[in-house]
This record gives structure tokens, C-alpha cells and sequence, in this order.
């Protein structure tokens, strides 16, 4: 699979596909994530990107131009199945969505910045738009990260074990249940016995009874979807 | 305002603050913001912060000690109004709580990885959960960026005109309206005649119907709350 980030501040994105488990997904080729910094492909001498938006008011809007400069010599070195809009008015992202996109072979992700992109962009590039949550961030890298980060995790041989991330929540419909590791006992808080017990079957009936209880308990929408 | 998160990963950290917003909130000092490494609080010779999780099962679990042992010297300190763990069974985080957190003095933000965090530490020392989407990541180390970000920007004279994040979406509410800017036609998609006009007050209209209208298409859900 391959990833292709398009921002304005590419610093933003140095260290979060540097180390652990997405680091190690790159230098076993198993995804090859490439940021593509907008000034790159600005159209005029002092590398601008963004501009006032038309009809006044606060804040910068990202430029036409160079976004379609970038989205165009991506495009023409391979074919994109989407073309990605982080924003907060896009479709919630869900695990559902990250297990759907982990199918794809290449995806684009554009992070706005600022006030947003240029309303011609989406009309014209954009396939998706998505929005990691209901909340507002200075820009889309960190969430072009988040989306980038749930879907690697899921390609085949990149968590040592692949039964790890079938019992994520969500994955099932439900939350974790709680975990313990050493010592059993831990300023008189101890772990529950069953735990401790060796018995497989009662320990995972427990597991599943927890993961029922606590999703009932906290996000009881999850279980009437 | 000071935010401290404590990670097994301070790498995945080091770029997200470094730029732009966050840099320049924190070099105008109206935010502080400390990544602490959990290795650094471990309590043997190999520096070691995870173990496997009691009743077998796949993925690693954070021990309770070193954690513990952060927490403490850092609340040695001072007082944390709120000492927060990230993870997908939390609280859903959405632009009121960011709104909440950002009138906060001290909060900490505890990243879990691997499998999360032994549940002793959840019952002991956190005071909420919160977590930032329905799906799960890597760990919680771009899940505490987030948050930080979206909080940070709240923060009086964080953002150069204190107008830009009022007419963000969530804040009334709604979706943000489509933004625009040169130049005014691009390959024969033209700018809204409107937001070339100069009546501030039809423009003011035209976003507000706009927003509504983006609202009512894509999250009608947030219209009926």
C-alpha cells in the first residue's frame, strides 16, 4: 500500500511515522508513506500557498493552484483509488472506515490548514472527505496521521501478531476489556484471580463478559447499532 | 497552561508541537507543554515499561509502576486539575471538551500503547478517559496531539485573530461554509459571485445559509441535538 500526505507544514509530520509499529511497516516495505510539502509546487516566486479568503473574515484559505499542481504529478505516476479531504465536515471516521481503506493499494490524503482549502479542490480532486472526530485542529496533518496510523496497523504481517488487532474494540462491536500484566499485586490493588487461574476458557468468557459490561456501561450505542 | 503527557514514545511526539500554532503558542509562553518518557521511571535495570498480559492473549500491557512512579513526581509539583488517559473506551471527545479543557491550569495525558495500560492505573490516578474517534491506533500518542492541538488553539491570543476559531465548525453548532480564494476562476470554476460583491452583510448571510445547508446534507445529527 501506498500513502501519499500533501500539507503545508510537513514538519508537522517528521516524527509520527518515525518509530514503532509504523516505522517498522515502512522498512519492511509493507507501506511506503510519502509527505508532499505544498510550497513545492506553488506558482509564484515567494512559494505562497495560501491567500485571504474572498468575502473577508478571519483566517487563510489554502490556494487552488498548487494543491492541483501536487494532486496532478501524483496522478501521474500512478492511479489513485481515492483522493482524501481531511476536514471536520467530512463522514466520521470509524473503524470500519480505517478496515475499508487498509483494501486500497494507493490513497492521497490532503490536510487542510487554517481557514481550509479552496472550495474549488473538493469540487474538483477530492473522492472522500473525512473528519477523525466532532472537534476543530489547527490543520488536518494530525489527522491525516491518525487515519494513517489506524489503517498501516492493519495491513497483513504489520503487528507481530496478528490476532492483536482482532481483539481491539471495535473490531467486534464492543470495547477492550481491562488488562493486567506484573506484579499481581500493586499497593493492595490486585488482579482478579481468574486472570491467574491458567484456565483459556474461563479467561476468555470473562474477557468477553468484561468487554459486554463496560460497553453497556459507556457506550451503550455501540451495542443497538 | 501546562499540559504534561507521559508516553513509552516521546519520538512519535517530537515534530507535532514543533511548528507552526503550537510552536508559536509555546514560545509566546501561553502554553507549556512537556512529553515525559515513561522508560525514565522504570524500576529495573532494563528500563523496562511493558509485560505481557496476565491470561495470555496477544499485545503488551504498560505496568502499573512506572506510570505510578510519573504520575507522582509530577504531582509532586503541582496540582493537576485532570490527569487524562486516552483510549478508545473513553469519553467521546468533541469541541465542548476541548472547549472545557482549555480553561483548565494543569492537566496531564497518559498515551497508552500496545494493548493499553494495566487497569489498576485507571482505577487509582485518572481522573477521566477520553478518547478521540471510534477506532483504534497505534497507541495514544497522536490521540494526546489532538487533543492538545484542538485545546491549545482555544487558548486567549493562541490564533492571530480571535475571530478565526469562533466561526470554525462546532463552535455555533454548525459545519464551517465553503471558503474560497484567488484567484477567481480556475479552469472555469468561478467563485461565488456573492463573496466578490463587498456587502458584508449579504456575505454574512450567504455563509450562514451555506453552513446551514452543509450541515443539514452531511450531519444532520448535529442540527437535532
Amino acid at each position: 500500500m501506498r500513502i501519499d500526505i500533501i500539507t503545508c507544514l510537513p514538519k508537522l509530520l517528521e516524527s509520527p511515522f518515525s518509530d514503532s509499529i509504523l516505522m517498522r511497516a515502512q522498512k519492511k516495505g509493507l507501506v511506503t508513506i510519502e509527505v508532499h510539502d505544498l510550497r513545492a509546487y506553488a506558482t509564484d516566486k515567494h512559494q505562497r500557498v495560501d491567500d485571504y479568503a474572498y468575502g473577508g473574515g478571519a483566517g487563510m484559505v489554502l490556494m487552488v493552484e498548487p494543491i492541483a499542481n501536487c494532486i496532478r504529478s501524483l496522478q501521474a505516476d500512478r492511479h489513485y483509488d481515492e483522493i482524501i479531504y481531511m476536514s471536520p465536515d467530512g463522514e466520521p471516521f470509524v473503524q470500519r472506515t480505517a478496515n475499508e481503506l487498509s483494501l486500497k493499494e494507493n490513497i492521497m490524503i490532503l490536510c487542510g490548514h487554517y481557514k481550509g482549502v479552496d472550495e474549488r479542490i473538493r469540487e474538483k480532486f477530492i473522492t472522500r472527505e473525512i473528519s477523525i472526530g466532532d472537534y476543530v485542529l489547527s490543520g488536518g496533518e494530525l489527522a491525516a496521521a491518525v487515519v494513517t496510523d489506524a489503517v498501516v496497523r492493519l495491513l497483513p504481517n504489520v503487528l507481530s501478531d496478528e490476532t492483536s488487532a482482532l481483539t481491539d474494540s471495535f473490531q467486534d462491536g464492543l470495547l477492550a476489556p481491562p488488562v493486567y500484566t506484573r506484579p499481581a499485586e500493586f499497593e493492595g490493588l490486585k488482579v482478579p484471580e481468574i486472570l491467574l487461574s491458567g484456565h483459556e476458557q474461563k479467561i476468555e468468557n470473562w474477557r468477553f463478559e468484561q468487554a459486554q459490561k463496560r460497553t453497556r456501561e459507556r457506550r451503550p450505542d455501540l451495542l443497538s447499532d
